[in-house]
C-alpha cells in the first residue's frame, strides 16, 4: 500500500456513514471505500461469533483492495470483533470506535472528581463490557451506567424522523433510567445514534454532555497515516467535492443488499446526495476457510 | 425419502415456529427440523435477490436429511423466494405461507359481495405484491388494503410483550390506516405476528376476523402427504411428547445464531419449553454455485 491507497470503513448499514462525515473534515483528501453489510443488519442483536465471522468475510474480500487503513465503524462488531480481526489480519492497520468513544466521555467529563458516565449502545455492546473496560483503563473511578437499546437500529434503518412519536417513545423508555440517575456525559454508542442526536440532546436536558465517536475516530485515523507516513497530501483546498461532499477525496458506497434504500436515507447521514452504491452479493464474500469451501466445492 | 423423512420448516427467526405449532395440532406424528436464520434475520426489510439467496443457502444446506416436505414458513420468504425456490430443487415438495393466508382470509370473509381485505406485512411481502394477486386469483372482486409494519418483527424478535407501550404504539400506528376504512377481515401477513395475536383482536374490534396462514398452512401440508402417501402413521394417543408438546413426532430446531435467546423466546410461541437449537455458523451455508466456490478456493 502507499500513500493513494483508500481508508475501509466499515459497518452493519448507514451508521458508519457518521464517521466518514467526521473523516472527511478531517482528512479531505482520502479515497473513502464504505461497505455497509446491509443484507445482514442489524449486528446489534447477535453473537460474538457470527458478527466475528461477517467482518472478516467483508475484509477478505476487500483486502485486494489494499487499505491503508480499516475502520470498523460500527460499535457492536469493535466491541466484538476486533481483537479477533487484527489477529487474523496482522498486516492490515485497523482500527475501531469503542475507544475514541472512551476518549469523548472523558474529555466531556473534564475534571470532576467521579463523572457518571451513561452509555446507549446495542445489547451486543452491552454485554460485551467493551465501554467499561475502555474507560475504567483511562479513569478507574468513573461510574457508569449502560443502557441497551435494540430497536433503535431498526428504527433508524426505517428511516423514522425525530418527529415520530414511535421515536420519542423509544427514546424517552431507553433515556428516562440515565436521565432519573443524573448522568453527567451520554454517549451514544452506536454509529446510528447521531442522527437522533438532536432528539436526544433535548431528551437528556442542557446538563447532560452528549458525545459520538465519530470525531475522535476521525482525529485517530489522522495521527496514524500521519504517523504511517501514509496520509496524503491534499491536492487542493477543501471545497465541495463532486459528490457535493467536502475535499478533494472520492467516497464510493458498497452493499450487501438494496442499493437504492442506502442512498436514499444515506444523505441524512452525509448531509448530501449519493449516487446508488454497488451491490455485493452476500454468496460473493468469501467464507473463512478456502479449505473448507473447497471441500464443499468438490 | 420416505413417510419416515422429516419436514423441514424454515424462518428467518422464531415467527415460524407458529407453523410448528399448527403442524403439530395436524401432524402430531411427523418428525419437524425448524431452521431458524437469526444470523440475519430479518428478512422483511430485504430484497428478493438477498432473501432467494439465503433460503437458497439454507435449502442445499439441509438436502442430506431428505426431507419430505419443506414449509417455507415466511412470508417474505414465501413472497420474494419460492417461485425461484421451486425451480432451483425441482425435486422437492415446497409450499409457503401466502396462498394458505389468502384462503384463510377468504374463508374468513364468507359470502359478503366486496369484502374489504386489509393486510399487515413486512415491507419486502407488501411491496413483491403476492397476497393481491393470491387472493384476486381466488376472489377478483375482493377489496384489499396493504400497510407495511417493518418495526413489528425487531420489536418481537426482542421480546416485548402486548403490555408494552411502545408495542401499543407501533400497532396503532400500523393498524389505523386499515380500522379508519373499516376492513372486514385482516391477515397476519408474517408469521410473528400471531404472538401478538390478542392485542391485535382488541384494537381492531369484534367485527374484523384476523386470520393467520397457521392452521391453513398445516392443513395444506397434511393433504399434501396424504396425496403422496407419505404421511406417517401415529404410533400413539395425541398425548404430549417427551418436550412437552403434542403428538409422538421430534422436533429439532438449528439457528445460524444465539441458541439460548431462541429456546428462551420459542416457548411463547410453541406454549412449552424446548432445548437449545444446534448451531450453524452462517460461514457453513453452501454458497450458490459450486463452481464458483471451487474458484474462490483456489
Amino acid at each position: 500500500m502507499n500513500n493513494q491507497s483508500p481508508i475501509v470503513v466499515l459497518d452493519s448499514g448507514l451508521g458508519g456513514l457518521t464517521v466518514v462525515h467526521s473523516l472527511r473534515e478531517h482528512l479531505p483528501a482520502e479515497d473513502i471505500i464504505y461497505f455497509g453489510d446491509t443484507a445482514r443488519l442489524p449486528y446489534g442483536s447477535k453473537t460474538p461469533e457470527v458478527v466475528t465471522t461477517f467482518v472478516a468475510q467483508i475484509i477478505r474480500y476487500l483486502l485486494p483492495l489494499d487499505p491503508k487503513h480499516v475502520v470498523v465503524a460500527c460499535n457492536t462488531a469493535t466491541a466484538l470483533a476486533l481483537p479477533d480481526i487484527r489477529a487474523e489480519f496482522p498486516a492490515l492497520s485497523i482500527s475501531g470506535v469503542i475507544e475514541p468513544g472512551a476518549q469523548a466521555a472523558l474529555d466531556a467529563a473534564g475534571t470532576r472528581p467521579d463523572p457518571l458516565i451513561g452509555v446507549i449502545a446495542t445489547e451486543a455492546t452491552v454485554r460485551s463490557q467493551a465501554y467499561e473496560k475502555a474507560i475504567r483503563r483511562r479513569r478507574p473511578e468513573a461510574r457508569l451506567l449502560l443502557q441497551a437499546a435494540p430497536l433503535l437500529v431498526p428504527i433508524i434503518e426505517d428511516g423514522r424522523l425525530d418527529t415520530d412519536p414511535l421515536v420519542q417513545l423509544a427514546l424517552t423508555q431507553y433515556l428516562t433510567p440515565l436521565t432519573e440517575r443524573a448522568i453527567d456525559v451520554l454517549v451514544l454508542g452506536c454509529t446510528h445514534y447521531p442522527i437522533l442526536r438532536r432528539l436526544i440532546e433535548k431528551m437528556v436536558g442542557p446538563k447532560v454532555s452528549v458525545v459520538d465517536s465519530a470525531n475522535q475516530c476521525a482525529r485517530d485515523v489522522a495521527r496514524r497515516l500521519e504517523t504511517a507516513n501514509l496520509a496524503k497530501t491534499p491536492s487542493g483546498p477543501t471545497l465541495a467535492n463532486a459528490h457535493g461532499g467536502l475535499g478533494t477525496g472520492s467516497l464510493r458506497c458498497w452493499v450487501t443488499d438494496d442499493s437504492p434504500k442506502f442512498a436514499r436515507l444515506a444523505s441524512r447521514f452525509l448531509g448530501y446526495e449519493i449516487s446508488n452504491p454497488l451491490w455485493v452479493s452476500p454468496d460473493e464474500l468469501p467464507t473463512s476457510s478456502p479449505v473448507d469451501a473447497l471441500r464443499r466445492a468438490v
